[in-house]
This record gives structure tokens, sequence and C-alpha cells, in this order.
């Protein structure tokens, strides 16, 4: 986002930022009303830079007999310097919802697959996503597939973009959004499922593990009153765990009523004092979504 | 800039942003002190994200008989989706200053020079360069340099990095820190020209063309009042340009007190009251780098 317009609780329209790639002109007033979830302001323009266009993805998958494998795998190829443009995760459970949903045969017997793609192109791509395969290998992959074409591609994507709406076919959802440094993803991953043992719920650990953001869903039954208060629990140990791993309550939903405690647990007081100066410096009324974010 | 460890205004130390790769978690407090002067907190701590570390870069040369030309081979580079790592241009007067103070011998006929890095490395790395070099070519050059080994793409880029010591060698120095839309680079250089021939001053016009942010340099005898008074209308105007273009007063060197007034031209009465909201909210009793940046 390079620049934004903005309807201020003024009334006042204000336009920040500018449209040039470099620029450090005054405070990053684009920046403060990105992501402040409507409490600073009403954004009814942005300027966005352009990248190039993707070149045809090459892709690949690896299966593996526990989650801490695939994480370490992960960590692997992040820390050897890769950056795919593609890097996902799905454990047992999500795998099984995918091939019940989309009536596909993806192996149900590995505890997680992951999903790397490289959009460089050409034959560097093709070496980008075989050095992804021999770490995957290393770190103890059951078996590894490179997709031969698009369409391959196509089906292990499809099964990963399905994940969410495949679980919600199995009860009422509630989604976590921690990120956590990549180098404790083993971590949150353990973590998640020593959480569904203990709660005696379902938890479906997926998401961009290339970014260390995971998006355990927990499953339950609503209208069960104990399995819906084991699911809130099991809720917010994920974030309180996520939080411990040195991570984010939210890596990209963002905070909204839902996780407007743990914010405060996450940023601390000063902090949350200084998210407030700044908000009643620009709503002084309190008019603009109010009791979002914070209270 | 992931995190930030700042000591405020009140005396107590604040930790914003995270370790993590994303996060959304509140407002954007990192990148809100992130270019601040130092006007809002004292930063004692940045947590910085790491990137792989680059390939062995490839460079070219490309010399032009025309600034034009120069900034018209920026503009299909930038169109045709590459992303150098480094696309540098010295005008003439850049490079005879650089020639002079490195004892070099670069050809000073050119009108510009453009010097482009991949550092994609191997043979992707190789392709990139010479299609900035077909792009150079195509835009007219005069001649186009693909550096064979190291040696010779660290000479070129010891002229670029040189240039800013060698005119001071040649009198005082302003330097400028406009940045424009890559589509006006044209624009600009021309404009800068048009400037340096009316004042009859010489301003050397350089800087980081692949990000549209240049450093034209008036040089001038300080002794002389008039040369003085005239460099310091070739600084404002090369501004007024800028803006004039879609662009900033300043892509990476600040405002401080130096540009003030132009900060409030920038960015308008609005943004510019934002900025003050914020900065009594953050600094009450203005003890932050007072008179920096905004009065």
């Amino acid at each position: 986002v390079l620049g934004l317009e903005v309807v201020l609780a003024s009334g006042e329209v204000v336009r920040t930022g500018r449209r040039t790639v470099k620029g450090v002109a005054g405070y990053d007033l684009t920046r403060l009303f990105v992501g402040s979830e409507g409490t600073l302001g009403v954004i009814t323009e942005a300027t966005l830079m352009l990248r190039p266009a993707a070149q045809q993805p090459h892709t690949m998958a690896a299966l593996f007999a526990s989650t801490q494998e695939a994480a370490a795998a992960v960590s692997a190829v992040v820390a050897a310097g890769h950056v795919p443009s593609l890097l996902e995760i799905m454990d047992r459970t999500s795998v099984r919802a995918a091939n019940a949903y989309l009536r596909s045969d993806l192996p149900e017997d590995a505890a997680a697959m992951l999903i790397a793609q490289s959009d460089t192109g050409g034959d560097a791509g093709r070496a980008e996503v075989a050095a992804y395969a021999a770490l995957a290998q290393e770190a103890g992959a059951t078996l590894v597939i490179e997709a031969d074409d698009q369409a391959e591609a196509d089906a292990l994507l499809a099964a990963r973009r399905c994940v969410l709406m495949a679980l919600e076919g199995l009860g009422t959802t509630m989604i976590d959004d921690v990120c956590v440094p990549r180098s404790r993803l083993a971590d949150l991953m353990t973590g998640c499922e020593a959480i569904a043992a203990h709660h005696g719920l379902t938890i479906g650990v997926l998401g961009h593990a290339g970014d260390g953001n995971m998006h355990p869903t927990v499953v339950f039954d609503a209208s069960d009153e104990d399995q819906a208060r084991r699911a809130q629990i099991s809720f917010e140990e994920i974030m309180a765990l996520g939080l411990e791993l040195g991570g984010t309550i939210t890596g990209e939903h963002g905070v909204g009523v839902l996780k407007r405690e743990w914010l405060a647990k996450e940023v601390g007081p000063v902090a949350l004092r200084l998210h407030r100066d700044v908000k009643r410096a620009l709503d002084p009324n309190g008019i603009l979504n109010p009791g979002k974010v914070f209270t």
C-alpha cells in the first residue's frame, strides 16, 4: 500500500503516502491507517504497488509421519535461504476433511503434508523446487511428489484451499490465526496436538507454514454446551501458546472484538496506552468503529 | 524493521512489533516510529528481518547521448517486469567528477551512464542482465558494456559510489533527494538540466534510477553570495519539480529542518494537522527533537 485516501472523524478527507517506490516525508500515516480496523478513519481509496506477474509455478508436495518432521522441513527450507512463493501445511485431520469434501484420495496415513511452490519460473524454478524436495527428504519425508504439470499442482492446491470449508462441514469452527517465528513451528504444531488431545476435540492444523502463520481450527458441536466451552478454552490456549513461543495472536485476520483482551496481553500496558493516545488524537469522540481492537 | 524498543517522552519503555514474518495485532506503531526522526520517541533497539544473502551479481553499464534516452531505458526495464538489484544513473557532470576523483577514464562524451545489476545469480542472473542490455540498446544506448568479471563491475560501481565526494571537491554542495514515479524520470532529469542552465550552475544529476529516487546535487561557490542564492533557489526548484511530477521531496534522507516548509507543501494542511495531533498525543510537552520535521 503506497498511499490512501481516508475520511477522518472530523469529516475531512486526507491523502496519505505517495505514488513513488520510496518516500520518507513525514510520519508513515499510511501504515498507521492500514490494519487499524476502521478505528482511526474510513479508507475510501488505496494506491497499491504492482509487482511483476509471477512465472508459471513449479510445485511439490511431501508427506511426513509426524508434524514435527514436516515443521523441520519448513525450517530447513527457510534456513537454506529459499523464498518459496507458497509453503503450506496440512495435518491429517485437514487432509481427511479435504478428501471427504473433494472426494479426492490424498494419502490419509501421513501425519502432515507440505505443499511448496516456486514462481521463479524456468529451470531456476525447477531447481528451486528440487531443492525443497531434497530438504523434505532429509527431514524424513515418507513420500515426495514433484508435480509434473499444472493439473497435478492444481489438485494439490485445491485440497489446501478447501480445508476450512471442509472442516466447517464437520461442525462449528473457531479459526485461530497465530503466527510464530518459523523456528518454533514444530513447537506450535505439537502444542496444538496436545491441546486437542487434552480437551478431547478435533483441531485441524493447517496454514502458511513458510510464514509461521498457522490456522489451527477447532471443530465442535455448538449444541453441546460442554464441548463449546472446551472449544473456547482450546482456542484461547492456542493463542497463549503462540505468545509463549514469541509469536502473535493474529498474523493476518486482525483483532476485532474476539481478540480484544488478547491484544492487551500481547502488546502490554504501555503499548496499549499508546494505542489509546493515538485513537484519542484521531477520533476524540470515539465515533469510528467503537469497541473494536481495544476498549 | 519487525519491531522496536522505544523510550517514550514519559520515560517509559515500549516494545513495538514482533519477531514474526507477519502480524496485524493492533496499530502499526513500529512504522509510526520509523522515520519519525526522533520526534515521537528515542529508538534504543530494532529487530530486523533477514533476507537470504545475495548471489554473485552480474553487472552491465550503458552510455547514452541524452539523459532522456537513459531514463527511457530505465522505464523500459521496469515496465518489462524486471527487478534489478541495482539500477543507477550518472549524468556527464557526475562521470567527469568521478573520473577526476578516481583518475579513471570512463567515457565523458556521453550525456548519461546507467549501471545495472542482477543478484539472481547463475545463468538466470546472466540472462537478466542481457535483457537489461537489450532494452538499453533499444532505448538508444551508444555503448553497452557487460562486465566480464567482478573487477570490471567494481570499477563501474566505484565511479557511482564516489560521485558525491567527487562533486564536493568542486565546491559546496546541496544534495536533493526527490523521488518520482519511474515513468517521470526523464521529465525530472530534463527539468534539472533546465534549472542548471537557467541559473548558470553546475548540477550533477545522479541517483537510484530504478527507484525513481534521484540526488540532483547543486555545486556552488559558497563565498559568492549571488551563486549561493541561485544554488538555494535551484535546490528548491528541484523539489517543486519533484512534487509537480507526482513525487516526494525526500525518498530516503528525511525532512529535518531544511525541508520543514516543503513537508507542509507535500502533505497539505489536513495531513500536517494529523502529524501535529499524533505528535501532541505522544509528546505533549514537545521535548523530543523539537522543531524537526514540522513546526
